[in-house]
């Protein structure tokens, strides 16, 4: 099944919103065996939208509209697909209840124009969306060989749609491959340096039916396994087959084998299951890995706080750093870092505590210590150890790859210490 | 003058990646006086582009093309291009100095593939790309009249050839009308509300030929107010005058008029301006203060550290909140936020400091204090205040918005300071 992507809107064209429902489509779609032959982004003008639909309805099967729903005047996508599919706007069954539903809840009160929303095309199914005001819409053409679909473009309401609605009506009618896929995600390896590594089973995985794509995410790889075929149970047992083999292979890096989950995530997860907590002593990162954390619900189970030692006076002060140490090593050195990580695990009584000191960048790189130099501790009822690496050049980049470095070197300490 | 932006790559339509090319673009073109008609983004099969060129060049003037001039055997924009107008591939002066130059200074090492990036269609002006190996390419079609222009898909590289290379050849080749505008960011006021309080003059810019634009950025409201026309210095007049008009209606939610600024880097500039230091408690907002700031470069001259008390024995221990007070009055208190500003003021001996003790959410809340529920304290020279605000459900964005009404909070004290 072949797939187009209409997006509609000025905001778009003008560069004022960023399109994340597309990206977000063709992946799911993807998943789903549908592949996505083209995305247009054109205007709210009525006539785009009608040339649009001729184009695409020429060459694919399936159409895909985001936007243009709305209540305001440059909302016109409902009253095109109407005449475009020569049929009446009327009131459909339940609509108006979900919508007044949708406002006596939020407790606002409800305009003309939100009463107006509840006429839909008489031809289309009504596809319900329980998170706004706008519903889907579902047209069969040539009796229902092709399909034209048109969803609100706020992303939360579009996901909720073609979740809850689109796809499973897509796998309802057409013959659709069974697909089955599993995504892992790996830390503290390239794409290319894997990618050598795993080669020789890589190069078998075509001739057993497996496909892999490496996704990119900064600092990270993940890494998704994909099959597809008539039969389910043979589908799942062959990537099952070579998450086994993949897992063999690059152990070391794994950090989360659920789907979507990040490194932050995994790390809280394994912490609050071992019972454990964390506290950090940030200098380069300054607050990354604690605003991470915290990003979480419920990581006020394991993590206890940390303190952000951007000055020397901080680190002195709050974590017990020497003075002396400073002086002598810089604050860029194996030697400050495990003082930090030490003093704040001992200040906040925590079982483990991460610390980080480094040259973030731009400025302040020197030839000993260039930028991207970070040095990381961490301490634990162990004891404490510190590693150095060296990321680059840019300052976001640093930060977020130390971050990173941090909260997976933790993790498979966790790992390693319950078995 | 009406352009088509066309995005080349399998990995846009599998949504492995999100196109954020085609809103720069989109904006940028827009600021030169630049209609963008259609975004399409295709495969990397040549006859996808070769389709895309033919349907673009019967409406546009101008169509950008980005994607598939790296040297992998995917990247075929070049070939299709070259076959498109009919042209060999030929050495350019400069080209292959460029690449080598690239290389050399980056110490890898040019494999055959690179060198091949060196030839260029013959009828092409080629786009000097410094930043990459890919040129940029400027073809003119029906004797200049219509333009084709190809660039590499890596943002900055595209970047650097649209700001260096195509605007000005636009500027200099077409009659594009002459452009001006401004930005400027507000925080602390929603857009509906900002405008209904400036309607009566904003009903009056379009008689006045400025067009006005609210841009979405979450808790922030960015206006841009813009004119165009044929007489530069009558058209800056024109904007000029609304700015004033437009700080004069909403001077208290002003946070910056430098373009693209953000709250953090505004205050960040304050400080340093004033010569003042910052220190930070945060417990709900769990880092994110802290981290926006040490984001920005230079900012360890004005910014001294935080804390991020998530435990009430962090709150204590550190920060010298007392206990006592906490039973008393809970952790999200006027109480306890004030005691946690002061607190980390007088330890890190900073000029100012912030703190936030909040119910991030989703759990958490109760009947007194639902999520959302986040208390600010701001301390100085002349002591503590503290402030109370309900964001609402969303984790996310309660932490977001906290830190920037505490950012913008601290920005407008030290502004009146100085009065």
């Amino acid at each position: 099944m072949l797939a187009e992507i209409i997006t509609v809107g000025d905001e778009l064209l003008l560069g004022q919103t960023i399109d994340t429902n597309s990206a977000w489509m063709g992946e799911h779609l993807a998943l789903s065996g549908i592949a996505v032959d083209r995305i247009s982004t054109i205007s709210d003008a009525p006539n785009a939208l009608v040339d649009a639909l001729d184009l695409a309805l020429k060459s694919v099967d399936l159409v895909l509209i985001t936007g243009g729903l709305g209540p305001t005047l440059d909302d016109r996508t409902k009253q095109v697909l109407s005449d475009y599919f020569d049929t009446p706007l009327v009131q459909h069954d339940g609509v108006l209840a979900n919508i007044t539903r949708w406002f006596a809840h939020r407790g606002l009160p409800m305009l003309p124009s939100n009463v107006e929303q509840a006429l839909l095309p008489e031809a289309c199914e009504m596809l319900p969306n329980p998170l706004g005001t706008a519903q889907g819409m579902w047209f069969g053409v040539k009796g229902g060989h092709q399909v034209v679909v048109s969803m609100p473009g706020v992303p939360y309401e579009m996901k909720g749609i073609m979740t809850d609605e689109v796809i499973p009506r897509l796998q309802d009618r057409f013959a659709l491959p069974t697909r089955y896929h599993r995504t892992i995600l790996t830390q503290g390896v390239g794409e290319s340096f894997m990618s050598e590594h795993v080669a020789t089973w890589e190069e078998g995985l075509a001739a057993r039916q497996v496909s892999l794509a490496y996704l990119p995410a900064p600092g990270q790889v993940r890494v998704r396994l994909s099959s597809e075929g008539e039969n389910q149970e043979e589908v799942v047992r062959r990537v099952e087959q070579e998450v086994v083999a993949f897992k063999a292979l690059c152990e070391h890096w794994i950090v989360s084998e659920r789907e979507g989950e990040s490194v932050a995530t995994a790390l809280t997860r394994e912490l609050i299951s071992s019972g454990k907590t964390l506290a950090l002593a940030e200098s380069c990162t300054g607050g990354a890995i604690a605003s991470s954390m915290t990003a979480i619900p419920g990581s006020s189970a394991c993590f206890l706080g940390g303190v952000v030692a951007y000055a020397n006076e901080v680190k002195v002060d709050l974590l017990g750093v020497s003075k002396d140490v400073i002086e002598a090593h810089g604050a860029v050195s194996e030697e400050v870092v495990k003082e930090m990580a030490q003093g704040v695990r001992r200040r906040m009584a925590a079982d483990y505590a991460l610390a980080t000191s480094g040259v973030a960048g731009p400025g302040g790189g020197t030839k000993e210590k260039p930028v991207g130099t970070v040095w990381m501790a961490l301490a634990g009822p162990d004891g404490v150890q510190a590693r150095v690496l060296n990321f680059g050049q840019s300052r976001s980049r640093n930060i977020e790859k130390a971050r990173l470095e941090c909260q997976a070197w933790l993790l498979r300490e966790l790992r390693e210490d319950k078995r």
